[in-house]
Protein backbone atom coordinates (compact mmCIF):
# COMPACT_ATOMS: atom_id res chain seq x y z
CA UNK A 1 0.00 0.00 0.00
CA UNK A 2 1.26 3.58 -0.75
CA UNK A 3 1.99 5.59 2.62
CA UNK A 4 -0.41 8.36 1.34
CA UNK A 5 -3.58 5.21 1.44
CA UNK A 6 -2.63 4.12 5.04
CA UNK A 7 -4.54 5.42 8.10
CA UNK A 8 -3.28 7.35 10.76
CA UNK A 9 -3.12 5.63 14.75
CA UNK A 10 -5.15 7.79 17.28
CA UNK A 11 -4.91 6.90 20.71
CA UNK A 12 -6.06 7.33 23.73
CA UNK A 13 -6.87 6.19 27.25
CA UNK A 14 -10.29 5.84 26.42
CA UNK A 15 -13.34 7.22 24.87
CA UNK A 16 -11.97 11.21 25.00
CA UNK A 17 -9.36 11.04 22.06
CA UNK A 18 -12.47 10.66 19.64
CA UNK A 19 -13.18 14.32 20.04
CA UNK A 20 -10.01 14.06 17.79
CA UNK A 21 -11.25 11.72 15.62
CA UNK A 22 -14.37 13.83 14.97
CA UNK A 23 -12.01 16.82 14.10
CA UNK A 24 -10.09 14.65 11.64
CA UNK A 25 -13.42 13.31 10.01
CA UNK A 26 -14.35 17.35 9.63
CA UNK A 27 -11.01 18.64 8.51
CA UNK A 28 -9.64 15.83 6.89
CA UNK A 29 -12.63 13.49 5.54
CA UNK A 30 -10.51 11.54 3.33
CA UNK A 31 -8.18 9.94 5.84
CA UNK A 32 -8.88 6.84 7.66
CA UNK A 33 -8.31 6.20 11.03
CA UNK A 34 -7.46 3.25 13.28
CA UNK A 35 -8.28 4.05 17.24
CA UNK A 36 -7.04 2.29 20.40
CA UNK A 37 -8.80 3.20 23.80
CA UNK A 38 -6.88 1.91 26.62
CA UNK A 39 -10.12 0.89 28.05
CA UNK A 40 -9.11 -1.09 30.29
CA UNK A 41 -6.67 1.06 31.97
CA UNK A 42 -8.28 4.16 31.59
CA UNK A 43 -7.98 7.15 33.45
CA UNK A 44 -4.12 7.84 32.73
CA UNK A 45 -4.53 11.25 34.38
CA UNK A 46 -4.18 10.23 38.06
CA UNK A 47 -1.37 7.78 37.23
CA UNK A 48 2.51 8.06 37.62
CA UNK A 49 4.89 9.48 34.34
CA UNK A 50 6.79 6.15 34.18
CA UNK A 51 3.43 4.18 34.26
CA UNK A 52 1.71 6.06 31.70
CA UNK A 53 5.11 6.06 29.12
CA UNK A 54 5.49 2.43 29.25
CA UNK A 55 1.41 1.97 28.49
CA UNK A 56 1.76 4.25 25.72
CA UNK A 57 5.05 2.75 24.35
CA UNK A 58 2.71 -0.70 24.44
CA UNK A 59 -0.34 1.01 22.55
CA UNK A 60 2.55 2.46 19.74
CA UNK A 61 3.66 -0.96 18.84
CA UNK A 62 -0.23 -2.58 18.75
CA UNK A 63 -0.09 1.08 15.99
CA UNK A 64 3.02 -0.03 14.41
CA UNK A 65 1.40 -3.51 13.76
CA UNK A 66 -1.84 -2.07 12.02
CA UNK A 67 1.09 -0.19 9.20
CA UNK A 68 -0.49 2.74 10.42
CA UNK A 69 1.54 6.44 8.60
CA UNK A 70 1.59 8.45 11.78
CA UNK A 71 0.34 8.23 15.35
CA UNK A 72 -1.81 11.14 17.09
CA UNK A 73 -1.34 10.70 20.54
CA UNK A 74 -5.11 11.90 21.64
CA UNK A 75 -4.55 12.28 25.24
CA UNK A 76 -2.93 14.77 27.26
CA UNK A 77 -1.82 13.01 30.03
CA UNK A 78 0.13 10.37 27.88
CA UNK A 79 1.45 13.67 25.54
CA UNK A 80 2.58 15.07 28.33
CA UNK A 81 4.64 12.18 29.40
CA UNK A 82 5.16 10.10 26.38
CA UNK A 83 5.83 12.21 23.23
CA UNK A 84 9.60 12.79 23.54
CA UNK A 85 9.75 9.43 24.06
CA UNK A 86 7.31 8.10 21.58
CA UNK A 87 9.52 10.50 19.06
CA UNK A 88 12.67 9.12 20.12
CA UNK A 89 11.76 5.56 19.75
CA UNK A 90 9.48 5.42 16.19
CA UNK A 91 10.45 6.21 12.70
CA UNK A 92 7.21 7.32 11.89
CA UNK A 93 5.73 10.91 12.52
CA UNK A 94 4.25 11.02 16.62
CA UNK A 95 2.06 14.17 17.19
CA UNK A 96 0.92 14.92 20.45
CA UNK A 97 -2.35 17.42 21.45
CA UNK A 98 -0.22 20.00 23.63
CA UNK A 99 2.12 21.87 21.10
CA UNK A 100 -0.77 22.36 18.90
CA UNK A 101 -2.99 23.80 21.90
CA UNK A 102 -0.04 25.71 22.96
CA UNK A 103 0.18 27.36 19.25
CA UNK A 104 -3.38 28.31 19.09
CA UNK A 105 -3.17 29.29 22.63
CA UNK A 106 -0.53 31.59 21.30
CA UNK A 107 -2.11 32.57 18.39
CA UNK A 108 -5.86 33.60 20.17
CA UNK A 109 -4.48 35.41 23.41
CA UNK A 110 -4.62 39.66 22.98
CA UNK A 111 -3.88 40.52 26.38
CA UNK A 112 -1.47 37.90 27.07
CA UNK A 113 -3.44 36.06 30.07
CA UNK A 114 -4.24 32.50 29.12
CA UNK A 115 -5.62 29.81 31.38
CA UNK A 116 -5.53 26.13 30.99
CA UNK A 117 -7.70 22.88 32.72
CA UNK A 118 -7.25 19.76 32.34
CA UNK A 119 -6.83 16.63 34.53
CA UNK A 120 -4.96 16.49 37.30
CA UNK A 121 -1.99 14.52 35.56
CA UNK A 122 -1.94 17.38 32.93
CA UNK A 123 -1.71 20.21 35.31
CA UNK A 124 1.05 18.95 37.48
CA UNK A 125 2.74 18.00 34.59
CA UNK A 126 2.98 21.50 33.60
CA UNK A 127 3.83 20.91 30.09
CA UNK A 128 1.37 23.31 28.63
CA UNK A 129 2.71 26.00 31.21
CA UNK A 130 6.45 25.19 30.80
CA UNK A 131 6.14 25.36 26.60
CA UNK A 132 4.26 28.44 26.43
CA UNK A 133 6.75 30.07 28.89
CA UNK A 134 9.40 28.81 26.87
CA UNK A 135 7.91 30.65 23.54
CA UNK A 136 6.58 33.74 25.75
CA UNK A 137 8.14 34.05 29.24
CA UNK A 138 5.98 37.17 29.77
CA UNK A 139 2.95 35.36 29.60
CA UNK A 140 0.73 35.72 32.73
CA UNK A 141 -0.70 31.55 33.00
CA UNK A 142 -3.27 30.59 35.66
CA UNK A 143 -3.53 26.49 35.49
CA UNK A 144 -6.11 24.46 37.46
CA UNK A 145 -6.71 20.93 37.59
CA UNK A 146 -10.58 20.37 37.22
CA UNK A 147 -10.89 16.50 37.67
CA UNK A 148 -15.10 16.36 38.22
CA UNK A 149 -15.24 17.60 34.44
CA UNK A 150 -14.76 13.79 32.77
CA UNK A 151 -16.95 12.33 35.30
CA UNK A 152 -20.10 14.78 34.56
CA UNK A 153 -19.10 14.75 30.73
CA UNK A 154 -19.54 10.98 30.83
CA UNK A 155 -22.75 11.31 32.78
CA UNK A 156 -23.77 14.03 29.91
CA UNK A 157 -24.72 16.07 32.52
CA UNK A 158 -23.48 18.98 30.11
CA UNK A 159 -26.12 21.35 31.22
CA UNK A 160 -27.17 20.13 34.43
CA UNK A 161 -27.02 22.82 37.41
CA UNK A 162 -24.60 20.62 39.40
CA UNK A 163 -22.26 20.72 36.39
CA UNK A 164 -22.77 24.61 36.70
CA UNK A 165 -21.87 24.65 40.36
CA UNK A 166 -18.75 22.57 39.60
CA UNK A 167 -17.63 25.03 36.92
CA UNK A 168 -18.19 28.30 38.85
CA UNK A 169 -15.71 27.25 40.90
CA UNK A 170 -13.31 25.60 39.06
CA UNK A 171 -13.42 29.26 36.74
CA UNK A 172 -13.65 31.57 39.44
CA UNK A 173 -9.50 32.09 39.18
CA UNK A 174 -9.07 32.57 35.78
CA UNK A 175 -12.48 35.19 36.29
CA UNK A 176 -9.93 36.89 38.84
CA UNK A 177 -7.33 36.67 36.37
CA UNK A 178 -8.76 38.44 33.31
CA UNK A 179 -7.69 35.36 31.27
CA UNK A 180 -8.97 36.10 27.41
CA UNK A 181 -7.97 32.79 26.17
CA UNK A 182 -8.17 29.19 27.93
CA UNK A 183 -7.12 26.12 26.62
CA UNK A 184 -9.51 23.14 26.94
CA UNK A 185 -6.34 20.12 27.92
CA UNK A 186 -8.33 17.55 27.77
CA UNK A 187 -10.14 15.76 25.11
CA UNK A 188 -12.99 14.98 27.10
CA UNK A 189 -13.57 18.66 27.19
CA UNK A 190 -14.71 19.83 23.86
CA UNK A 191 -18.46 18.76 24.94
CA UNK A 192 -18.71 21.45 27.02
CA UNK A 193 -17.80 24.61 25.14
CA UNK A 194 -21.42 25.52 24.62
CA UNK A 195 -22.00 25.87 29.19
CA UNK A 196 -18.70 27.15 28.87
CA UNK A 197 -19.13 29.66 26.32
CA UNK A 198 -22.48 31.27 28.23
CA UNK A 199 -20.43 30.69 31.75
CA UNK A 200 -17.34 32.69 30.50
CA UNK A 201 -18.34 35.30 27.97
CA UNK A 202 -17.87 35.61 24.25
CA UNK A 203 -14.43 37.98 25.55
CA UNK A 204 -12.78 34.51 26.00
CA UNK A 205 -11.45 32.27 23.53
CA UNK A 206 -11.66 28.43 24.31
CA UNK A 207 -8.80 26.50 22.76
CA UNK A 208 -9.92 23.02 21.81
CA UNK A 209 -6.89 20.78 21.70
CA UNK A 210 -8.96 18.26 19.52
CA UNK A 211 -9.35 20.32 16.50
CA UNK A 212 -6.02 22.37 17.07
CA UNK A 213 -4.46 18.96 16.66
CA UNK A 214 -5.89 18.02 13.29
CA UNK A 215 -5.39 21.58 12.22
CA UNK A 216 -1.49 21.23 13.69
CA UNK A 217 -1.97 17.65 11.75
CA UNK A 218 -2.77 18.88 8.37
CA UNK A 219 -0.33 21.60 8.74
CA UNK A 220 2.97 19.59 9.67
CA UNK A 221 2.41 16.96 6.62
CA UNK A 222 3.70 18.94 3.75
CA UNK A 223 3.96 17.02 0.47
CA UNK A 224 1.24 14.29 -1.65
CA UNK A 225 3.04 11.75 0.16
CA UNK A 226 1.34 11.61 3.46
CA UNK A 227 -2.57 12.69 2.67
CA UNK A 228 -5.22 10.01 1.38
CA UNK A 229 -6.03 9.90 -2.73
CA UNK A 230 -9.08 7.75 -2.10
CA UNK A 231 -12.12 9.36 -3.02
CA UNK A 232 -13.15 8.94 0.41
CA UNK A 233 -12.24 7.12 3.64
CA UNK A 234 -12.66 3.59 4.13
CA UNK A 235 -14.53 2.70 7.47
CA UNK A 236 -12.92 3.86 11.08
CA UNK A 237 -10.91 0.87 12.69
CA UNK A 238 -12.01 1.39 16.62
CA UNK A 239 -9.93 -0.97 18.84
CA UNK A 240 -10.29 -1.41 23.15
CA UNK A 241 -8.61 -3.08 25.69
CA UNK A 242 -11.84 -3.66 27.56
CA UNK A 243 -15.57 -3.17 26.16
CA UNK A 244 -17.19 -0.65 29.26
CA UNK A 245 -20.45 -0.27 30.00
CA UNK A 246 -22.34 2.24 27.77
CA UNK A 247 -18.74 2.38 25.70
CA UNK A 248 -21.30 3.04 22.20
CA UNK A 249 -23.48 5.76 23.40
CA UNK A 250 -20.52 7.46 25.02
CA UNK A 251 -18.72 7.43 21.94
CA UNK A 252 -21.50 8.26 19.81
CA UNK A 253 -21.51 11.45 21.66
CA UNK A 254 -18.22 11.83 21.51
CA UNK A 255 -18.16 11.35 18.04
CA UNK A 256 -21.08 13.20 16.72
CA UNK A 257 -21.99 10.42 14.40
CA UNK A 258 -22.45 6.42 14.23
CA UNK A 259 -19.98 4.32 15.87
CA UNK A 260 -18.32 1.70 13.38
CA UNK A 261 -18.12 -1.46 14.91
CA UNK A 262 -15.46 -2.13 17.69
CA UNK A 263 -13.28 -4.91 18.92
CA UNK A 264 -11.81 -5.98 21.83
CA UNK A 265 -7.72 -6.46 21.91
CA UNK A 266 -4.81 -7.10 24.39
CA UNK A 267 -2.59 -4.59 25.03
CA UNK A 268 0.98 -4.78 26.69
CA UNK A 269 0.00 -6.26 30.06
CA UNK A 270 -4.00 -5.86 29.81
CA UNK B 1 4.11 -17.96 62.05
CA UNK B 2 1.72 -19.39 63.28
CA UNK B 3 -1.53 -18.95 61.38
CA UNK B 4 -3.20 -17.04 63.80
CA UNK B 5 -0.52 -14.09 64.04
CA UNK B 6 -0.45 -14.05 59.48
CA UNK B 7 -1.55 -10.43 58.43
CA UNK B 8 -5.26 -10.44 56.65
CA UNK B 9 -4.56 -9.38 53.03
CA UNK B 10 -7.15 -6.32 51.70
CA UNK B 11 -7.29 -5.15 48.26
CA UNK B 12 -9.57 -2.97 46.16
CA UNK B 13 -8.81 -1.39 42.72
CA UNK B 14 -7.48 1.78 44.71
CA UNK B 15 -8.03 3.56 47.59
CA UNK B 16 -11.67 3.09 48.35
CA UNK B 17 -10.92 0.21 50.31
CA UNK B 18 -8.94 1.29 53.25
CA UNK B 19 -12.30 2.07 54.80
CA UNK B 20 -12.23 -1.07 55.11
CA UNK B 21 -9.13 -1.34 56.60
CA UNK B 22 -10.45 1.10 58.83
CA UNK B 23 -13.46 -0.95 60.07
CA UNK B 24 -10.76 -3.72 60.83
CA UNK B 25 -8.64 -1.49 62.93
CA UNK B 26 -11.81 -0.11 64.71
CA UNK B 27 -13.11 -3.87 65.37
CA UNK B 28 -10.19 -6.09 66.03
CA UNK B 29 -7.13 -4.15 66.69
CA UNK B 30 -4.51 -6.28 66.91
CA UNK B 31 -4.98 -7.57 63.24
CA UNK B 32 -2.17 -6.71 61.15
CA UNK B 33 -2.76 -5.90 57.49
CA UNK B 34 -1.32 -6.25 53.86
CA UNK B 35 -3.28 -4.13 51.68
CA UNK B 36 -2.75 -4.35 47.49
CA UNK B 37 -4.65 -0.99 46.30
CA UNK B 38 -4.20 -1.77 41.98
CA UNK B 39 -3.86 2.14 41.59
CA UNK B 40 -2.22 1.51 38.26
CA UNK B 41 -5.65 0.15 37.41
CA UNK B 42 -8.27 1.49 38.83
CA UNK B 43 -11.35 2.20 38.64
CA UNK B 44 -12.98 -1.58 38.06
CA UNK B 45 -16.32 0.27 38.16
CA UNK B 46 -16.53 0.67 34.34
CA UNK B 47 -14.59 -2.18 33.22
CA UNK B 48 -15.93 -5.88 31.78
CA UNK B 49 -16.39 -9.03 34.38
CA UNK B 50 -13.61 -10.70 32.44
CA UNK B 51 -10.92 -7.75 32.81
CA UNK B 52 -12.20 -7.28 36.92
CA UNK B 53 -11.62 -11.46 37.45
CA UNK B 54 -8.41 -11.22 35.94
CA UNK B 55 -7.04 -8.55 37.83
CA UNK B 56 -8.68 -9.89 41.19
CA UNK B 57 -6.72 -13.27 40.58
CA UNK B 58 -3.48 -11.61 39.83
CA UNK B 59 -3.49 -9.61 43.33
CA UNK B 60 -4.24 -12.83 44.78
CA UNK B 61 -1.69 -14.56 43.72
CA UNK B 62 0.52 -11.55 44.86
CA UNK B 63 -1.28 -11.96 48.56
CA UNK B 64 -0.64 -15.19 48.57
CA UNK B 65 2.85 -14.76 48.39
CA UNK B 66 3.01 -12.49 51.45
CA UNK B 67 1.63 -15.32 53.21
CA UNK B 68 -1.69 -14.10 54.13
CA UNK B 69 -4.05 -16.15 56.24
CA UNK B 70 -7.44 -15.02 54.55
CA UNK B 71 -8.25 -12.41 51.87
CA UNK B 72 -10.53 -9.50 51.96
CA UNK B 73 -12.33 -8.59 48.63
CA UNK B 74 -12.85 -4.72 49.85
CA UNK B 75 -14.20 -4.02 46.41
CA UNK B 76 -18.19 -4.14 45.31
CA UNK B 77 -17.03 -4.76 41.78
CA UNK B 78 -14.62 -7.47 42.27
CA UNK B 79 -16.94 -8.60 44.79
CA UNK B 80 -19.47 -8.62 42.17
CA UNK B 81 -17.54 -9.95 39.58
CA UNK B 82 -14.76 -12.68 40.72
CA UNK B 83 -15.52 -13.67 44.18
CA UNK B 84 -16.74 -16.89 43.42
CA UNK B 85 -13.87 -17.27 41.22
CA UNK B 86 -11.49 -16.91 44.25
CA UNK B 87 -13.26 -19.04 46.48
CA UNK B 88 -12.61 -22.07 44.28
CA UNK B 89 -9.07 -21.68 42.94
CA UNK B 90 -7.99 -20.50 46.57
CA UNK B 91 -6.97 -22.74 49.49
CA UNK B 92 -7.43 -19.53 52.24
CA UNK B 93 -10.95 -18.02 53.29
CA UNK B 94 -11.73 -15.29 51.21
CA UNK B 95 -14.27 -12.74 51.91
CA UNK B 96 -16.17 -9.77 50.08
CA UNK B 97 -17.89 -7.38 50.65
CA UNK B 98 -21.67 -7.90 49.07
CA UNK B 99 -22.80 -10.79 51.24
CA UNK B 100 -22.01 -9.14 54.44
CA UNK B 101 -23.84 -5.62 53.46
CA UNK B 102 -26.86 -7.64 52.09
CA UNK B 103 -26.92 -9.79 55.49
CA UNK B 104 -27.07 -5.80 57.31
CA UNK B 105 -29.69 -4.95 54.98
CA UNK B 106 -31.41 -7.59 55.65
CA UNK B 107 -31.41 -6.92 59.13
CA UNK B 108 -31.96 -3.80 59.24
CA UNK B 109 -34.84 -3.21 57.45
CA UNK B 110 -37.99 -2.79 59.02
CA UNK B 111 -40.54 -2.14 55.53
CA UNK B 112 -38.95 -4.18 53.14
CA UNK B 113 -37.61 -1.02 50.68
CA UNK B 114 -34.56 -0.93 50.31
CA UNK B 115 -32.30 1.13 48.20
CA UNK B 116 -28.85 0.39 46.84
CA UNK B 117 -26.33 2.65 45.70
CA UNK B 118 -22.82 1.57 43.89
CA UNK B 119 -20.67 1.96 40.64
CA UNK B 120 -22.13 1.32 36.91
CA UNK B 121 -20.37 -1.92 37.08
CA UNK B 122 -21.70 -3.17 40.84
CA UNK B 123 -25.32 -1.89 40.43
CA UNK B 124 -25.08 -3.41 36.51
CA UNK B 125 -23.91 -6.73 38.18
CA UNK B 126 -27.23 -6.82 40.11
CA UNK B 127 -24.70 -8.84 42.87
CA UNK B 128 -26.79 -7.09 45.73
CA UNK B 129 -30.31 -7.18 44.33
CA UNK B 130 -29.94 -11.24 43.44
CA UNK B 131 -28.62 -11.78 46.77
CA UNK B 132 -31.28 -9.99 48.60
CA UNK B 133 -34.13 -11.25 46.37
CA UNK B 134 -32.75 -14.58 46.96
CA UNK B 135 -33.39 -14.81 50.56
CA UNK B 136 -36.66 -12.54 50.64
CA UNK B 137 -38.17 -12.43 47.39
CA UNK B 138 -41.10 -10.01 48.53
CA UNK B 139 -38.52 -7.22 49.06
CA UNK B 140 -39.04 -4.12 47.28
CA UNK B 141 -35.41 -2.88 45.69
CA UNK B 142 -34.41 0.46 44.14
CA UNK B 143 -30.70 0.19 42.70
CA UNK B 144 -28.76 3.23 41.42
CA UNK B 145 -25.84 3.50 39.76
CA UNK B 146 -24.28 6.99 40.97
CA UNK B 147 -21.05 7.24 39.27
CA UNK B 148 -19.81 11.12 40.26
CA UNK B 149 -19.75 10.17 44.00
CA UNK B 150 -15.90 8.81 43.92
CA UNK B 151 -14.69 11.58 42.38
CA UNK B 152 -16.40 14.01 44.60
CA UNK B 153 -15.23 12.20 47.81
CA UNK B 154 -11.87 12.08 45.91
CA UNK B 155 -11.81 15.73 45.45
CA UNK B 156 -13.04 16.05 49.37
CA UNK B 157 -16.39 17.84 48.45
CA UNK B 158 -18.00 16.43 51.02
CA UNK B 159 -20.56 18.83 52.21
CA UNK B 160 -20.23 21.14 48.62
CA UNK B 161 -23.48 22.83 47.01
CA UNK B 162 -22.29 20.78 44.04
CA UNK B 163 -22.06 17.23 45.47
CA UNK B 164 -25.90 18.30 47.23
CA UNK B 165 -27.11 18.92 43.93
CA UNK B 166 -25.74 15.26 42.77
CA UNK B 167 -27.11 13.54 45.73
CA UNK B 168 -30.71 15.46 45.48
CA UNK B 169 -30.66 14.21 41.78
CA UNK B 170 -29.37 10.71 42.54
CA UNK B 171 -31.62 10.27 45.61
CA UNK B 172 -34.76 11.15 44.03
CA UNK B 173 -35.71 7.52 43.14
CA UNK B 174 -35.40 6.30 46.68
CA UNK B 175 -37.80 9.23 48.33
CA UNK B 176 -40.63 8.03 45.87
CA UNK B 177 -39.64 4.34 46.94
CA UNK B 178 -39.71 5.27 50.57
CA UNK B 179 -36.81 3.11 51.06
CA UNK B 180 -35.67 2.59 55.30
CA UNK B 181 -32.41 1.50 54.46
CA UNK B 182 -30.01 2.69 51.98
CA UNK B 183 -26.43 -0.10 51.12
CA UNK B 184 -24.04 2.02 50.24
CA UNK B 185 -22.48 -0.70 47.85
CA UNK B 186 -19.25 1.26 47.42
CA UNK B 187 -16.20 1.14 50.04
CA UNK B 188 -15.48 5.20 49.24
CA UNK B 189 -19.34 6.06 49.86
CA UNK B 190 -18.73 5.83 54.25
CA UNK B 191 -16.91 9.18 53.79
CA UNK B 192 -20.68 10.90 52.32
CA UNK B 193 -22.24 9.51 55.21
CA UNK B 194 -22.51 12.78 57.02
CA UNK B 195 -24.46 14.78 54.00
CA UNK B 196 -26.56 11.38 53.14
CA UNK B 197 -27.85 11.23 56.92
CA UNK B 198 -28.77 14.98 56.59
CA UNK B 199 -30.53 14.64 53.59
CA UNK B 200 -32.12 11.33 54.15
CA UNK B 201 -33.25 11.90 57.66
CA UNK B 202 -32.76 9.69 60.20
CA UNK B 203 -35.46 7.50 59.36
CA UNK B 204 -33.42 5.63 56.72
CA UNK B 205 -30.38 3.58 58.00
CA UNK B 206 -27.56 3.77 56.45
CA UNK B 207 -25.61 0.14 55.61
CA UNK B 208 -21.97 0.93 55.56
CA UNK B 209 -20.33 -2.29 53.87
CA UNK B 210 -16.89 -1.40 55.02
CA UNK B 211 -17.91 -1.57 58.67
CA UNK B 212 -20.36 -4.91 57.59
CA UNK B 213 -17.46 -6.42 56.25
CA UNK B 214 -15.56 -6.24 59.77
CA UNK B 215 -18.53 -7.88 61.64
CA UNK B 216 -18.67 -10.12 59.06
CA UNK B 217 -15.20 -11.48 59.45
CA UNK B 218 -15.38 -11.57 62.68
CA UNK B 219 -17.99 -13.80 63.23
CA UNK B 220 -17.50 -16.08 60.00
CA UNK B 221 -14.21 -17.43 61.35
CA UNK B 222 -14.86 -19.12 64.33
CA UNK B 223 -11.92 -20.71 67.17
CA UNK B 224 -9.03 -19.31 68.52
CA UNK B 225 -6.56 -20.09 65.22
CA UNK B 226 -7.64 -17.15 63.51
CA UNK B 227 -7.15 -14.10 65.26
CA UNK B 228 -4.23 -12.36 66.57
CA UNK B 229 -2.32 -13.18 70.35
CA UNK B 230 0.09 -10.42 69.59
CA UNK B 231 -0.39 -7.40 72.37
CA UNK B 232 -0.66 -4.97 68.89
CA UNK B 233 -1.20 -5.17 65.71
CA UNK B 234 2.32 -4.70 63.64
CA UNK B 235 2.54 -2.19 60.94
CA UNK B 236 0.12 -1.95 58.03
CA UNK B 237 2.10 -2.97 55.20
CA UNK B 238 0.41 -0.83 52.02
CA UNK B 239 1.31 -2.15 48.67
CA UNK B 240 0.02 -0.09 45.70
CA UNK B 241 0.59 -0.84 41.80
CA UNK B 242 1.21 3.15 41.06
CA UNK B 243 1.65 6.33 43.27
CA UNK B 244 -0.98 8.66 42.37
CA UNK B 245 -0.93 12.20 42.53
CA UNK B 246 -2.35 13.64 46.44
CA UNK B 247 -2.34 9.31 47.52
CA UNK B 248 -1.35 10.12 50.64
CA UNK B 249 -3.73 13.06 51.62
CA UNK B 250 -6.38 11.27 50.13
CA UNK B 251 -5.55 7.72 52.19
CA UNK B 252 -5.29 9.73 55.23
CA UNK B 253 -8.96 10.81 55.03
CA UNK B 254 -9.99 7.28 54.37
CA UNK B 255 -8.18 5.55 57.26
CA UNK B 256 -8.57 8.50 59.09
CA UNK B 257 -5.40 7.91 60.81
CA UNK B 258 -1.54 8.55 59.79
CA UNK B 259 -0.70 6.26 56.56
CA UNK B 260 2.30 3.74 57.01
CA UNK B 261 4.93 4.23 54.21
CA UNK B 262 3.50 2.99 50.98
CA UNK B 263 5.59 0.52 48.21
CA UNK B 264 4.70 0.49 44.52
CA UNK B 265 4.78 -3.00 43.34
CA UNK B 266 4.15 -4.11 39.91
CA UNK B 267 1.16 -7.24 39.94
CA UNK B 268 -0.02 -8.93 36.92
CA UNK B 269 0.57 -7.21 33.35
CA UNK B 270 0.53 -4.25 35.52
Amino acid sequence: MNQCDKSFGIFDSGVGGLTVVRAFHDLLPKESIIYLGDTARVPYGNKSSETVRRFSKEICQFLLSKNVKAIVVACNTASAYALTALKQELSIPVFGVIEPGVQSALAATRNGRIGIIGTTGTIKSAAYQNALKTIRPELYLVAEATPLLVPLIEEDWLEHDATRLVLEQYLEPFHQAKIDTLVLACTHYPLLKPLLKKMLGSEVVLVDSAEACARYVQNSLQGDDWFSRREAAISDQIYLTDLPTHFTSMATRFLDRKLDPVQVVQVGGV
